[in-house]
């Protein structure tokens, strides 16, 4: 029988409870042993709760009970969850989490911490909530060298876009709409800046380079400046507008990351990508192109990966499986200079100044009068900013996703 | 310094050992130890190959070599993969395989003897190619209890079903067309008739029961009835005809699996899955839906998931990973009277003797002058043939997806 902890009592903390209360024969089978959840610490009191109990509000219960092997973080934010995360890897105990913020600020330390102690620190839930997406990188596609990773990260943003395109709707009407269902936060800049997807992309980046990507060093673009021109005009080009968090991983080791809108060919896989539904697409040198499709939130979706990381945690007692990433010696960050995409370019300047401008564009229909849509050959961004500065207006830039 | 051997140097064998040789230092770094290729077993020979001296015809070289701990068994067939695998398994060797065939007839026997003898008998490779679908059964979606299964698990008939729909093609020249470019073999029964697809599902059914679901009691049906009319019907719907590998999970543990063509509505992610691509979706209590895609077959994609599996067999040395499914004490097989499906019908009767038949369906729009297509409502296998004896003639009776 291991012992456990759930440390946050919120939706997913609630979800990890009650699927290992509901599911205990099947954890069991699968872990090897039953799964006892003895503390939850929360804050808050819980006093209707069936297991009333379990709750404490002194963390030092579960960091001194030696019975606790495996801890479910879900408390969320940086402080004190890092600090508890720390001490608890420390003592000898695995930590799992869905915790993005912390994984991508000081998961380069805490997977140090638990490879020293021969412990685990996993982190399923932290990118695509249900989706299986850290473990495949992991362990699926051990055998390719990972040239690109591609992801609708950020459910609230794929929502808001995919009412947009099918609906018309304007963007500020769409994230009301999304907001009145619980969709977006009424603070939705996290998620609408894009800063929720650059957690997400920069964990992933981390993982198949293993070298620390820092989401403070990626471009971030949210999709405040999408308008339902821009999804127009996309859609007679038989294409859509996604959100994406983005790495490529060059030949000289460097990486280039970047969350972005783009535009989408309704022939890729990411294009259907509908709703508040996450999927991300890596491609290896060997298999090609997998793409992982699923809920990238919600209770029990990101709870079953808590959860399936918690009976991984105990199969994994005093056995560091050693997922890591470390601080890389020298600068891998790489600029928009060493990679090039074509862009999507709206402008209302004529014609023969857009060709004067750019050598090798392709004109498209555009959705709007009195302006001009073109796809651009592949440009680095100093390239494709000199080109601009010849139009006498931009309206819309957005890049081509390849 | 792990010493491997190879088993069949055909196509996947050659990518085999072309991604070891390749990739040595991310394999190593992956592994935790070089895994070191000692021999390739194959009847024929390859006398210009740069490593020739590791080519035997002799199976006891490797069974009597105890410094092999990792065997790939990529030569296909029964017999005697089924006897070599046994030998190496009872020698305490562990055995990754792409064999579907050998997984689908002898598994349960295999992963028994693994599980005695402390090693492993992994077998990604045998369903879609590279994509990662059966590890993440088995370790990531552990908390769920899995619903359902349903995939494009054929890329031939993928192919075939896609020029259908999107170039207007018949059945036998997109066949024709298929063969030319390699994409169907000479003898295309295997695949059009869909038995490969049911070994698949098969498999997978074996592993999400964790009981032992036989091939032989899969009801299966091929793509070789569809017809252009169909696919065009279907395209009136909004959805397109694919063939599925499916299985449902029913509350009192029977399993019901069918291998047949399907309408799909284009909203579902399935319908985009093009070409020779591969996906699998699952839905799983808790995470609900979550889909994987990619390659489903092709040298180094299956290549590159046999690896993964040498490297997890060299990570898991002595230490059984305890994948496996059992025969179970009683028959788990659903029939088709234990679930219900819609129905998309293609008949020459009139309206009035359809909804004479039909209490509640619904007419769409046919494709084909003087006909009548119709969707039933959700009908079992017993209900559905009471339904049409009376109607005068059916032309096309194709499930609808669910």
């Amino acid at each position: 029988m291991a012992k456990a902890a759930i440390m946050g009592f919120g939706t997913v903390g609630g979800g990890v409870y009650d699927i290992i209360d509901a599911s205990r024969e099947k954890v069991s089978l699968n872990a090897g042993e039953p799964i006892d959840v003895k503390y939850i610490l929360d804050i808050r009191d819980f006093p209707n709760h069936p297991r009333k109990e379990l709750f404490t509000k002194d963390f030092s219960d579960i960091l001194n009970d030696p019975e606790v092997t495996v801890v479910a973080e879900v408390m969320g934010g940086l402080h004190p969850a890092y600090e508890f995360t720390k001490s608890l890897l420390e003592n000898g105990k695995s930590v799992v989490t869905s915790n993005k913020e912390l994984v991508a600020t000081y998961g380069t330390e805490l997977l140090a911490i638990a490879r020293e102690k021969n412990v685990n620190y996993f982190f399923e839930a932290s990118v695509g909530g249900g989706i299986p997406v850290i473990r495949p990188i992991h362990q699926c596609l051990t055998a390719n060298n990972i040239l690109k990773i591609a992801g609708i990260l950020n459910g609230t943003t794929n929502y808001i876009l995919n009412e947009m395109i099918t609906k018309g709707k304007a963007f500020a009407d769409a994230l009301a709409d999304a907001q009145k269902l619980g969709y977006a936060e009424r603070n939705p800049a996290a998620d609408i800046e894009g800063h929720d997807a650059c957690r997400k992309i920069a964990i992933l980046a981390s993982l198949a380079s293993r070298n620390f990507v820092d989401y403070n060093d990626i471009p971030t673009e949210g999709i405040t400046e999408i308008t339902l021109d821009d999804v127009n005009c996309a859609a007679k080009l038989g294409a859509v507008i996604k959100l994406i968090g983005y790495a490529r991983f060059l030949e000289d080791g460097k990486v280039f990351s970047i969350v972005a809108p783009m535009l989408i060919d309704k022939s890729d896989p990411l294009s259907g990508v509908d709703g508040v539904m996450n999927a991300v697409m890596i491609t290896g040198d060997s298999v090609g192109d997998v793409m992982f499709y699923g809920a990238g939130a919600g209770k029990l979706p990101t709870a079953s990966a808590v959860v399936a990381d918690m009976i991984d945690a105990v199969k994994h007692c005093e056995r560091s499986k050693k997922i890591f990433w470390e601080k890389p010696e020298k600068n891998i960050t790489a600029s928009g200079d060493d990679v090039k995409f074509s862009y999507f370019i709206r402008t209302g300047d004529s014609a023969d100044n857009i060709k004067a401008a750019f050598e090798d564009c392709r004109f498209t229909e555009s959705a709007v009068t009195g302006e001009s849509a073109f796809i651009t050959e592949p440009l680095t961004a100093a390239e494709i900013e000199d080109r601009l500065e010849k139009l006498s207006s931009v309206i819309s830039k957005i890049r081509v996703f390849n």
